[in-house]
Protein backbone atom coordinates (compact mmCIF):
# COMPACT_ATOMS: atom_id res chain seq x y z
CA UNK A 1 0.00 0.00 0.00
CA UNK A 2 1.21 3.48 -0.68
CA UNK A 3 0.11 6.69 0.81
CA UNK A 4 -1.61 8.89 -2.13
CA UNK A 5 1.12 11.81 -1.07
CA UNK A 6 3.61 9.31 -2.72
CA UNK A 7 2.42 8.73 -6.24
CA UNK A 8 1.31 12.12 -7.78
CA UNK A 9 4.52 13.84 -8.33
CA UNK A 10 3.13 15.84 -10.71
CA UNK A 11 0.89 17.62 -8.65
CA UNK A 12 3.22 19.35 -6.23
CA UNK A 13 1.13 20.22 -2.94
CA UNK A 14 -1.38 18.94 -1.18
CA UNK A 15 -3.11 16.99 -3.89
CA UNK A 16 -5.57 15.81 -0.90
CA UNK A 17 -6.78 18.81 0.46
CA UNK A 18 -6.90 17.64 3.96
CA UNK A 19 -6.02 20.87 5.49
CA UNK A 20 -9.49 22.47 3.52
CA UNK A 21 -12.77 21.92 4.50
CA UNK A 22 -14.19 20.55 1.39
CA UNK A 23 -17.77 21.60 3.04
CA UNK A 24 -20.34 19.24 3.45
CA UNK A 25 -21.30 18.80 0.21
CA UNK A 26 -18.36 17.77 -1.41
CA UNK A 27 -16.62 14.41 -1.64
CA UNK A 28 -14.22 13.23 1.68
CA UNK A 29 -11.05 13.74 1.62
CA UNK A 30 -11.87 15.03 -2.22
CA UNK A 31 -12.54 11.56 -3.19
CA UNK A 32 -8.95 10.30 -2.79
CA UNK A 33 -8.81 7.05 -1.34
CA UNK A 34 -6.96 6.50 2.10
CA UNK A 35 -4.76 3.58 0.39
CA UNK A 36 -3.80 2.46 -3.10
CA UNK A 37 -3.12 4.91 -5.71
CA UNK A 38 -4.32 7.92 -6.61
CA UNK A 39 -5.34 7.81 -10.19
CA UNK A 40 -2.95 10.52 -12.60
CA UNK A 41 -5.40 12.11 -14.26
CA UNK A 42 -7.76 12.62 -10.94
CA UNK A 43 -4.96 14.19 -9.08
CA UNK A 44 -5.13 16.83 -12.47
CA UNK A 45 -8.29 17.02 -11.98
CA UNK A 46 -8.40 17.68 -8.08
CA UNK A 47 -5.83 20.51 -9.05
CA UNK A 48 -8.48 21.94 -12.01
CA UNK A 49 -11.08 22.05 -9.42
CA UNK A 50 -9.29 24.33 -7.04
CA UNK A 51 -8.59 26.60 -10.76
CA UNK A 52 -12.50 26.32 -11.67
CA UNK A 53 -13.16 27.51 -7.97
CA UNK A 54 -10.89 29.97 -8.71
CA UNK A 55 -11.57 31.33 -12.19
CA UNK A 56 -15.69 31.81 -11.23
CA UNK A 57 -18.16 31.58 -13.39
CA UNK A 58 -17.76 31.89 -17.17
CA UNK A 59 -14.09 32.35 -16.81
CA UNK A 60 -11.90 30.67 -19.30
CA UNK A 61 -9.74 27.55 -19.05
CA UNK A 62 -6.25 27.27 -20.52
CA UNK A 63 -6.07 24.87 -23.64
CA UNK A 64 -5.32 21.36 -23.01
CA UNK A 65 -1.67 21.98 -24.09
CA UNK A 66 -0.85 24.89 -21.43
CA UNK A 67 -2.63 22.48 -18.32
CA UNK A 68 -0.46 19.79 -19.64
CA UNK A 69 2.56 21.73 -19.32
CA UNK A 70 1.43 23.10 -16.25
CA UNK A 71 1.08 20.10 -14.44
CA UNK A 72 3.83 17.77 -16.36
CA UNK A 73 1.71 15.62 -17.66
CA UNK A 74 -0.13 14.30 -20.78
CA UNK A 75 -2.37 15.83 -23.06
CA UNK A 76 -4.75 12.50 -23.00
CA UNK A 77 -3.91 13.07 -18.94
CA UNK A 78 -5.59 16.75 -18.78
CA UNK A 79 -8.53 15.82 -21.12
CA UNK A 80 -9.77 13.02 -18.97
CA UNK A 81 -9.54 15.50 -16.57
CA UNK A 82 -11.51 17.84 -18.39
CA UNK A 83 -14.35 15.20 -19.64
CA UNK A 84 -15.40 14.44 -16.06
CA UNK A 85 -15.74 18.18 -15.02
CA UNK A 86 -17.96 18.59 -18.66
CA UNK A 87 -19.57 15.78 -17.34
CA UNK A 88 -20.19 16.93 -14.21
CA UNK A 89 -21.62 20.47 -15.11
CA UNK A 90 -17.83 22.52 -14.02
CA UNK A 91 -17.37 23.31 -17.23
CA UNK A 92 -19.06 23.85 -20.39
CA UNK A 93 -18.19 24.62 -24.11
CA UNK A 94 -18.02 27.52 -25.49
CA UNK A 95 -17.39 27.72 -28.84
CA UNK A 96 -13.65 26.55 -29.47
CA UNK A 97 -12.69 27.03 -25.89
CA UNK A 98 -13.85 25.68 -22.28
CA UNK A 99 -15.20 28.26 -19.67
CA UNK A 100 -16.25 27.29 -15.88
CA UNK A 101 -20.35 26.36 -15.91
CA UNK A 102 -23.06 28.23 -14.01
CA UNK A 103 -24.64 26.11 -11.04
CA UNK A 104 -26.82 23.62 -11.87
CA UNK A 105 -30.85 24.55 -12.29
CA UNK A 106 -32.80 23.79 -8.99
CA UNK A 107 -36.16 22.30 -10.28
CA UNK A 108 -38.57 21.65 -7.52
CA UNK A 109 -40.02 18.32 -7.49
CA UNK A 110 -43.84 19.62 -7.33
CA UNK A 111 -46.87 19.42 -9.60
CA UNK A 112 -46.02 22.80 -11.10
CA UNK A 113 -44.63 22.61 -14.72
CA UNK A 114 -41.59 22.74 -16.17
CA UNK A 115 -41.96 26.19 -17.77
CA UNK A 116 -43.14 27.52 -14.10
CA UNK A 117 -40.25 25.78 -11.95
CA UNK A 118 -37.53 26.99 -14.71
CA UNK A 119 -39.22 30.44 -14.50
CA UNK A 120 -38.90 31.11 -10.76
CA UNK A 121 -35.43 30.56 -11.02
CA UNK A 122 -34.85 33.51 -13.29
CA UNK A 123 -34.46 31.48 -16.58
CA UNK A 124 -36.36 31.75 -19.66
CA UNK A 125 -38.64 28.44 -20.24
CA UNK A 126 -38.67 27.15 -23.78
CA UNK A 127 -40.24 23.97 -25.77
CA UNK A 128 -39.58 23.21 -29.46
CA UNK A 129 -41.62 20.21 -30.83
CA UNK A 130 -40.23 16.78 -32.06
CA UNK A 131 -43.73 15.17 -32.45
CA UNK A 132 -47.05 15.06 -32.09
CA UNK A 133 -48.91 11.63 -33.47
CA UNK A 134 -51.61 8.95 -31.61
CA UNK A 135 -51.02 5.61 -31.34
CA UNK A 136 -52.76 2.58 -29.47
CA UNK A 137 -51.79 3.16 -25.61
CA UNK A 138 -50.83 -0.82 -25.56
CA UNK A 139 -51.53 -2.79 -22.19
CA UNK A 140 -48.60 -0.72 -19.98
CA UNK A 141 -49.62 2.68 -20.58
CA UNK A 142 -53.50 1.38 -20.92
CA UNK A 143 -53.57 -0.08 -17.41
CA UNK A 144 -51.79 3.29 -15.92
CA UNK A 145 -54.03 5.72 -17.94
CA UNK A 146 -56.71 3.53 -16.74
CA UNK A 147 -58.34 2.83 -20.79
CA UNK A 148 -58.00 -0.48 -23.11
CA UNK A 149 -55.01 -1.27 -24.60
CA UNK A 150 -56.33 -0.45 -28.25
CA UNK A 151 -57.97 2.89 -27.17
CA UNK A 152 -55.63 6.24 -28.95
CA UNK A 153 -53.35 8.03 -26.95
CA UNK A 154 -51.25 11.24 -28.07
CA UNK A 155 -47.78 11.44 -27.75
CA UNK A 156 -46.01 14.36 -27.43
CA UNK A 157 -42.17 14.72 -27.69
CA UNK A 158 -40.77 18.20 -27.21
CA UNK A 159 -37.24 19.17 -26.35
CA UNK A 160 -36.63 21.30 -22.98
CA UNK A 161 -34.82 24.49 -23.05
CA UNK A 162 -33.84 27.06 -20.49
CA UNK A 163 -32.68 30.64 -21.94
CA UNK A 164 -32.48 28.46 -25.13
CA UNK A 165 -30.33 26.31 -24.03
CA UNK A 166 -31.51 22.45 -24.64
CA UNK A 167 -31.78 20.88 -21.64
CA UNK A 168 -34.09 17.97 -21.59
CA UNK A 169 -36.43 15.85 -23.79
CA UNK A 170 -40.23 15.51 -22.64
CA UNK A 171 -42.60 12.63 -24.07
CA UNK A 172 -46.16 13.05 -22.74
CA UNK A 173 -48.88 10.15 -22.52
CA UNK A 174 -52.27 11.80 -22.88
CA UNK A 175 -55.65 9.70 -23.67
CA UNK A 176 -57.36 11.00 -27.23
CA UNK A 177 -60.66 10.38 -25.61
CA UNK A 178 -60.28 13.13 -23.05
CA UNK A 179 -57.91 15.54 -25.44
CA UNK A 180 -60.02 15.08 -28.95
CA UNK A 181 -58.97 18.76 -30.26
CA UNK A 182 -55.22 18.22 -28.53
CA UNK A 183 -53.86 18.54 -32.05
CA UNK A 184 -55.68 21.27 -33.51
CA UNK A 185 -56.25 23.52 -29.77
CA UNK A 186 -52.60 23.18 -28.74
CA UNK A 187 -49.27 24.98 -29.35
CA UNK A 188 -46.54 23.06 -29.24
CA UNK A 189 -44.17 25.61 -28.10
CA UNK A 190 -46.50 26.90 -25.00
CA UNK A 191 -47.08 25.03 -21.58
CA UNK A 192 -49.31 22.79 -21.88
CA UNK A 193 -50.16 22.76 -17.95
CA UNK A 194 -51.16 26.12 -18.72
CA UNK A 195 -53.61 24.54 -21.96
CA UNK A 196 -54.96 21.69 -19.32
CA UNK A 197 -55.79 24.47 -16.69
CA UNK A 198 -56.90 27.60 -18.83
CA UNK A 199 -58.82 26.02 -21.46
CA UNK A 200 -60.00 22.26 -20.42
CA UNK A 201 -60.11 23.24 -16.36
CA UNK A 202 -57.77 20.39 -15.98
CA UNK A 203 -56.68 20.36 -12.05
CA UNK A 204 -53.82 18.12 -11.09
CA UNK A 205 -54.53 17.06 -7.49
CA UNK A 206 -51.31 14.24 -7.07
CA UNK A 207 -48.57 12.80 -9.03
CA UNK A 208 -46.07 9.22 -8.15
CA UNK A 209 -42.72 10.90 -9.50
CA UNK A 210 -40.47 7.97 -9.76
CA UNK A 211 -36.47 9.56 -10.24
CA UNK A 212 -33.45 7.71 -11.59
CA UNK A 213 -30.11 8.02 -13.46
CA UNK A 214 -29.63 6.54 -17.14
CA UNK A 215 -27.63 7.18 -19.69
CA UNK A 216 -28.41 9.20 -23.18
CA UNK A 217 -29.40 7.18 -25.81
CA UNK A 218 -28.00 7.98 -29.24
CA UNK A 219 -31.50 9.60 -30.69
CA UNK A 220 -31.68 11.53 -27.14
CA UNK A 221 -28.17 12.84 -27.21
CA UNK A 222 -28.20 13.73 -30.34
CA UNK A 223 -32.10 15.92 -29.77
CA UNK A 224 -30.42 17.39 -26.57
CA UNK A 225 -27.18 18.44 -27.80
CA UNK A 226 -24.94 16.34 -25.15
CA UNK A 227 -22.02 13.85 -25.71
CA UNK A 228 -23.43 10.59 -26.37
CA UNK A 229 -23.05 8.55 -22.50
CA UNK A 230 -23.83 11.79 -20.44
CA UNK A 231 -25.63 10.92 -17.33
CA UNK A 232 -28.95 12.23 -17.34
CA UNK A 233 -31.43 12.29 -14.96
CA UNK A 234 -34.87 10.34 -15.94
CA UNK A 235 -38.53 11.49 -14.26
CA UNK A 236 -41.24 9.29 -14.83
CA UNK A 237 -44.63 10.86 -13.52
CA UNK A 238 -48.23 9.72 -13.86
CA UNK A 239 -50.75 12.68 -12.69
CA UNK A 240 -54.05 12.70 -11.84
CA UNK A 241 -56.73 14.80 -11.36
CA UNK A 242 -58.53 16.38 -8.75
CA UNK A 243 -61.25 13.38 -9.12
CA UNK A 244 -58.36 10.87 -8.76
CA UNK A 245 -58.41 9.95 -12.40
CA UNK A 246 -54.99 9.56 -14.21
CA UNK A 247 -54.34 12.65 -16.64
CA UNK A 248 -51.29 12.09 -18.39
CA UNK A 249 -47.83 9.65 -18.19
CA UNK A 250 -44.94 11.16 -18.39
CA UNK A 251 -41.34 10.63 -19.19
CA UNK A 252 -38.75 13.68 -18.59
CA UNK A 253 -34.65 13.20 -19.38
CA UNK A 254 -33.07 15.69 -18.34
CA UNK A 255 -29.82 16.86 -18.41
CA UNK A 256 -27.56 15.48 -15.22
CA UNK A 257 -24.66 18.43 -15.57
CA UNK A 258 -27.57 21.25 -15.50
CA UNK A 259 -30.48 19.95 -13.69
CA UNK A 260 -30.72 18.91 -10.10
CA UNK A 261 -34.24 18.50 -8.50
CA UNK A 262 -35.24 19.86 -4.83
CA UNK A 263 -38.08 19.07 -2.82
CA UNK A 264 -39.36 19.68 0.73
CA UNK A 265 -40.49 16.52 2.87
CA UNK A 266 -42.72 16.46 5.68
CA UNK A 267 -44.66 14.86 8.03
CA UNK A 268 -44.51 11.06 9.31
CA UNK B 1 -28.22 11.07 -44.42
CA UNK B 2 -28.43 7.71 -44.26
CA UNK B 3 -31.31 5.23 -42.32
CA UNK B 4 -30.28 3.31 -39.70
CA UNK B 5 -31.87 0.36 -41.36
CA UNK B 6 -29.06 0.63 -43.96
CA UNK B 7 -25.88 1.02 -41.59
CA UNK B 8 -26.45 -1.82 -38.99
CA UNK B 9 -25.65 -4.65 -41.72
CA UNK B 10 -24.82 -7.19 -38.55
CA UNK B 11 -27.96 -7.12 -36.63
CA UNK B 12 -30.30 -8.67 -39.08
CA UNK B 13 -33.82 -7.69 -38.44
CA UNK B 14 -35.70 -4.49 -37.00
CA UNK B 15 -32.91 -2.95 -35.04
CA UNK B 16 -34.90 -0.11 -34.34
CA UNK B 17 -38.15 -2.07 -32.96
CA UNK B 18 -40.46 0.20 -34.71
CA UNK B 19 -42.93 -2.75 -34.80
CA UNK B 20 -42.83 -3.10 -30.97
CA UNK B 21 -44.50 -1.02 -28.35
CA UNK B 22 -41.69 0.12 -26.58
CA UNK B 23 -43.82 1.24 -23.14
CA UNK B 24 -44.29 4.55 -21.96
CA UNK B 25 -40.58 4.28 -19.78
CA UNK B 26 -38.84 3.29 -22.61
CA UNK B 27 -36.86 5.81 -25.01
CA UNK B 28 -38.76 6.65 -27.83
CA UNK B 29 -37.16 4.68 -31.26
CA UNK B 30 -35.37 2.20 -29.03
CA UNK B 31 -33.35 5.17 -28.78
CA UNK B 32 -32.10 5.60 -32.57
CA UNK B 33 -32.33 8.39 -34.03
CA UNK B 34 -34.35 9.07 -37.17
CA UNK B 35 -31.46 10.34 -39.34
CA UNK B 36 -27.69 9.89 -39.15
CA UNK B 37 -25.74 6.80 -38.51
CA UNK B 38 -26.67 4.34 -35.41
CA UNK B 39 -23.19 3.56 -33.76
CA UNK B 40 -22.35 -0.30 -34.20
CA UNK B 41 -21.95 -1.14 -30.68
CA UNK B 42 -25.55 0.59 -30.16
CA UNK B 43 -27.09 -1.77 -32.38
CA UNK B 44 -25.61 -4.60 -30.40
CA UNK B 45 -26.96 -3.27 -27.27
CA UNK B 46 -30.38 -3.08 -28.79
CA UNK B 47 -30.17 -7.04 -29.47
CA UNK B 48 -28.75 -7.74 -25.87
CA UNK B 49 -31.46 -5.79 -24.32
CA UNK B 50 -34.02 -7.80 -26.02
CA UNK B 51 -31.80 -10.66 -25.40
CA UNK B 52 -31.85 -9.43 -21.67
CA UNK B 53 -35.35 -9.48 -21.19
CA UNK B 54 -35.48 -13.08 -22.95
CA UNK B 55 -33.30 -14.52 -19.79
CA UNK B 56 -35.14 -12.75 -17.24
CA UNK B 57 -33.53 -11.99 -13.88
CA UNK B 58 -30.50 -14.30 -12.83
CA UNK B 59 -29.75 -15.21 -16.63
CA UNK B 60 -26.37 -15.97 -17.55
CA UNK B 61 -24.94 -13.82 -20.46
CA UNK B 62 -23.05 -15.72 -23.05
CA UNK B 63 -19.13 -14.71 -23.66
CA UNK B 64 -18.06 -11.89 -25.32
CA UNK B 65 -16.86 -14.14 -27.50
CA UNK B 66 -19.94 -16.22 -28.27
CA UNK B 67 -21.56 -12.91 -28.23
CA UNK B 68 -18.74 -11.10 -31.22
CA UNK B 69 -19.47 -14.07 -33.13
CA UNK B 70 -23.19 -14.27 -32.92
CA UNK B 71 -23.68 -10.94 -34.11
CA UNK B 72 -20.15 -11.00 -36.53
CA UNK B 73 -18.49 -7.71 -34.61
CA UNK B 74 -15.15 -7.35 -32.94
CA UNK B 75 -14.97 -8.04 -29.29
CA UNK B 76 -14.41 -4.53 -28.02
CA UNK B 77 -17.70 -3.79 -30.01
CA UNK B 78 -19.70 -6.18 -27.65
CA UNK B 79 -17.82 -5.16 -24.33
CA UNK B 80 -18.79 -1.52 -24.95
CA UNK B 81 -22.31 -2.41 -25.39
CA UNK B 82 -22.05 -4.60 -21.87
CA UNK B 83 -20.20 -2.13 -20.36
CA UNK B 84 -23.28 0.43 -21.01
CA UNK B 85 -25.73 -2.21 -19.33
CA UNK B 86 -23.75 -2.82 -16.69
CA UNK B 87 -23.57 1.03 -16.02
CA UNK B 88 -27.20 1.17 -16.48
CA UNK B 89 -28.09 -1.89 -13.85
CA UNK B 90 -29.87 -4.22 -16.52
CA UNK B 91 -26.81 -6.82 -16.42
CA UNK B 92 -24.43 -7.28 -13.13
CA UNK B 93 -20.92 -9.35 -12.34
CA UNK B 94 -21.43 -12.73 -10.72
CA UNK B 95 -17.74 -14.12 -10.17
CA UNK B 96 -16.53 -13.97 -13.52
CA UNK B 97 -19.49 -14.20 -15.69
CA UNK B 98 -21.99 -11.89 -16.12
CA UNK B 99 -25.88 -12.51 -15.39
CA UNK B 100 -29.22 -9.87 -15.58
CA UNK B 101 -29.79 -8.31 -12.57
CA UNK B 102 -32.89 -7.48 -10.95
CA UNK B 103 -34.99 -4.13 -10.78
CA UNK B 104 -33.78 -1.18 -9.18
CA UNK B 105 -34.22 -0.77 -5.53
CA UNK B 106 -37.16 1.71 -5.65
CA UNK B 107 -36.11 3.82 -2.52
CA UNK B 108 -39.31 6.69 -1.15
CA UNK B 109 -38.06 10.28 -0.43
CA UNK B 110 -39.33 10.27 2.68
CA UNK B 111 -38.45 11.12 6.49
CA UNK B 112 -38.06 7.61 7.01
CA UNK B 113 -34.51 6.64 7.17
CA UNK B 114 -32.40 4.28 4.92
CA UNK B 115 -33.14 1.10 6.82
CA UNK B 116 -36.91 1.61 7.37
CA UNK B 117 -37.03 2.36 3.12
CA UNK B 118 -34.68 -0.44 2.65
CA UNK B 119 -36.65 -3.11 4.61
CA UNK B 120 -40.15 -1.85 3.12
CA UNK B 121 -38.62 -3.48 -0.10
CA UNK B 122 -38.26 -6.96 1.84
CA UNK B 123 -34.43 -6.45 1.57
CA UNK B 124 -31.76 -7.00 4.65
CA UNK B 125 -30.71 -3.21 5.40
CA UNK B 126 -27.20 -3.06 6.78
CA UNK B 127 -24.01 -0.30 7.35
CA UNK B 128 -20.64 -0.89 7.79
CA UNK B 129 -18.61 1.97 9.64
CA UNK B 130 -15.68 3.86 7.89
CA UNK B 131 -15.09 6.58 10.31
CA UNK B 132 -16.59 8.72 13.05
CA UNK B 133 -14.81 11.49 13.72
CA UNK B 134 -15.09 15.43 15.36
CA UNK B 135 -13.90 18.45 13.36
CA UNK B 136 -14.93 21.99 13.73
CA UNK B 137 -18.63 22.96 11.80
CA UNK B 138 -16.99 25.66 9.07
CA UNK B 139 -18.85 28.23 7.70
CA UNK B 140 -20.82 26.70 5.66
CA UNK B 141 -22.23 23.55 7.26
CA UNK B 142 -21.93 25.88 10.79
CA UNK B 143 -24.60 27.96 9.02
CA UNK B 144 -26.64 24.92 8.00
CA UNK B 145 -27.02 23.83 11.44
CA UNK B 146 -27.34 26.70 13.02
CA UNK B 147 -24.18 26.82 14.93
CA UNK B 148 -20.87 28.82 15.24
CA UNK B 149 -17.90 27.53 13.03
CA UNK B 150 -16.11 26.94 15.14
CA UNK B 151 -17.89 24.39 17.32
CA UNK B 152 -18.00 20.48 16.60
CA UNK B 153 -19.55 18.14 14.93
CA UNK B 154 -19.61 14.52 14.79
CA UNK B 155 -19.11 13.00 11.14
CA UNK B 156 -19.92 9.85 10.92
CA UNK B 157 -19.02 8.08 7.18
CA UNK B 158 -20.68 4.77 6.48
CA UNK B 159 -21.26 2.39 4.04
CA UNK B 160 -24.96 1.03 2.95
CA UNK B 161 -25.72 -2.72 2.12
CA UNK B 162 -29.02 -4.24 1.39
CA UNK B 163 -28.74 -7.97 1.59
CA UNK B 164 -24.85 -7.93 1.99
CA UNK B 165 -24.44 -5.97 -1.12
CA UNK B 166 -22.90 -2.14 -0.92
CA UNK B 167 -25.41 -0.39 -2.60
CA UNK B 168 -24.41 3.52 -1.17
CA UNK B 169 -22.21 5.77 1.04
CA UNK B 170 -23.14 7.88 3.41
CA UNK B 171 -21.72 10.96 5.66
CA UNK B 172 -23.93 12.38 8.23
CA UNK B 173 -22.58 15.74 10.24
CA UNK B 174 -24.64 16.12 13.40
CA UNK B 175 -23.49 19.08 16.19
CA UNK B 176 -21.68 17.38 19.08
CA UNK B 177 -23.37 19.92 21.44
CA UNK B 178 -26.43 18.37 21.36
CA UNK B 179 -25.20 14.64 20.39
CA UNK B 180 -22.44 14.88 22.97
CA UNK B 181 -22.34 11.26 24.13
CA UNK B 182 -22.73 9.50 19.89
CA UNK B 183 -19.24 8.16 19.85
CA UNK B 184 -20.07 5.81 22.94
CA UNK B 185 -23.79 5.03 22.91
CA UNK B 186 -24.58 4.53 18.95
CA UNK B 187 -23.68 1.39 17.67
CA UNK B 188 -22.63 2.72 14.37
CA UNK B 189 -23.91 -1.05 12.57
CA UNK B 190 -27.85 0.30 13.71
CA UNK B 191 -29.98 3.04 11.98
CA UNK B 192 -29.04 6.24 13.51
CA UNK B 193 -32.75 7.31 13.34
CA UNK B 194 -33.56 4.40 15.70
CA UNK B 195 -31.54 5.67 18.11
CA UNK B 196 -32.65 9.50 17.66
CA UNK B 197 -36.05 8.66 18.09
CA UNK B 198 -35.50 6.00 20.71
CA UNK B 199 -32.23 7.02 22.61
CA UNK B 200 -33.02 10.88 22.65
CA UNK B 201 -36.65 11.43 21.46
CA UNK B 202 -35.53 13.14 18.64
CA UNK B 203 -38.71 13.69 15.82
CA UNK B 204 -37.85 15.09 12.62
CA UNK B 205 -40.53 17.31 11.31
CA UNK B 206 -39.22 18.44 7.81
CA UNK B 207 -36.17 17.99 5.51
CA UNK B 208 -35.13 19.91 2.19
CA UNK B 209 -33.88 17.39 0.19
CA UNK B 210 -31.93 17.79 -2.89
CA UNK B 211 -31.03 14.83 -5.48
CA UNK B 212 -29.05 15.48 -8.45
CA UNK B 213 -26.25 12.91 -10.56
CA UNK B 214 -22.90 12.28 -10.09
CA UNK B 215 -19.83 10.70 -11.03
CA UNK B 216 -18.19 8.43 -8.31
CA UNK B 217 -14.51 10.15 -7.13
CA UNK B 218 -11.76 7.40 -6.91
CA UNK B 219 -12.44 6.79 -3.20
CA UNK B 220 -16.26 6.40 -3.32
CA UNK B 221 -15.60 3.99 -5.92
CA UNK B 222 -13.64 1.81 -3.57
CA UNK B 223 -15.11 1.82 -0.68
CA UNK B 224 -18.75 1.04 -2.39
CA UNK B 225 -16.75 -1.47 -5.04
CA UNK B 226 -18.14 0.13 -8.17
CA UNK B 227 -16.39 0.75 -11.63
CA UNK B 228 -14.86 4.55 -11.20
CA UNK B 229 -16.91 6.42 -13.32
CA UNK B 230 -20.29 4.82 -12.57
CA UNK B 231 -23.33 7.82 -12.52
CA UNK B 232 -24.25 7.79 -8.74
CA UNK B 233 -27.26 9.51 -7.40
CA UNK B 234 -26.45 11.86 -4.89
CA UNK B 235 -28.74 13.54 -2.29
CA UNK B 236 -28.46 16.12 0.49
CA UNK B 237 -30.53 16.47 2.86
CA UNK B 238 -31.03 19.06 5.92
CA UNK B 239 -33.50 17.66 8.39
CA UNK B 240 -35.24 19.54 11.29
CA UNK B 241 -36.81 18.22 14.35
CA UNK B 242 -40.41 19.05 15.27
CA UNK B 243 -39.22 22.73 16.96
CA UNK B 244 -37.39 23.42 13.49
CA UNK B 245 -34.11 23.48 14.42
CA UNK B 246 -31.76 21.76 11.68
CA UNK B 247 -31.08 18.23 13.67
CA UNK B 248 -28.29 16.63 10.88
CA UNK B 249 -26.86 17.75 7.24
CA UNK B 250 -26.13 14.28 4.92
CA UNK B 251 -24.39 13.93 2.03
CA UNK B 252 -26.18 10.33 0.66
CA UNK B 253 -24.80 9.09 -2.64
CA UNK B 254 -26.40 5.46 -4.03
CA UNK B 255 -25.69 3.11 -7.12
CA UNK B 256 -27.28 4.34 -10.00
CA UNK B 257 -27.58 1.46 -11.29
CA UNK B 258 -29.31 0.11 -8.53
CA UNK B 259 -31.56 2.83 -6.93
CA UNK B 260 -34.43 4.48 -7.82
CA UNK B 261 -36.30 7.21 -5.42
CA UNK B 262 -40.05 7.86 -5.58
CA UNK B 263 -42.17 10.12 -4.34
CA UNK B 264 -45.94 11.17 -3.92
CA UNK B 265 -46.93 14.89 -4.99
CA UNK B 266 -49.84 16.49 -3.94
CA UNK B 267 -51.35 19.92 -3.59
CA UNK B 268 -50.92 23.36 -5.13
Amino acid sequence: MQQPHGTTPDVPEDPVGEGADPGPGRPVRAGIPEHGRVPKYYAVKTELEALVDQLGEGGAVPTERDLAARYGVARETVRQALRELLLQGRLRRRGRGTVVAGPKLEQPLSLVSYTEGVRRQGRVPGRSLIGLDRRPAGQVLGGQLDIAADDPVWHLERVLLADDERVGLESTYVPVARFPALDREFDPDSSFYAYLRERLGVRFATAEEKIETVLATPREALLIGTPPALPMLLLHRLSRDTGGRPVERVRSLYRGDRFSFTTRLSGD
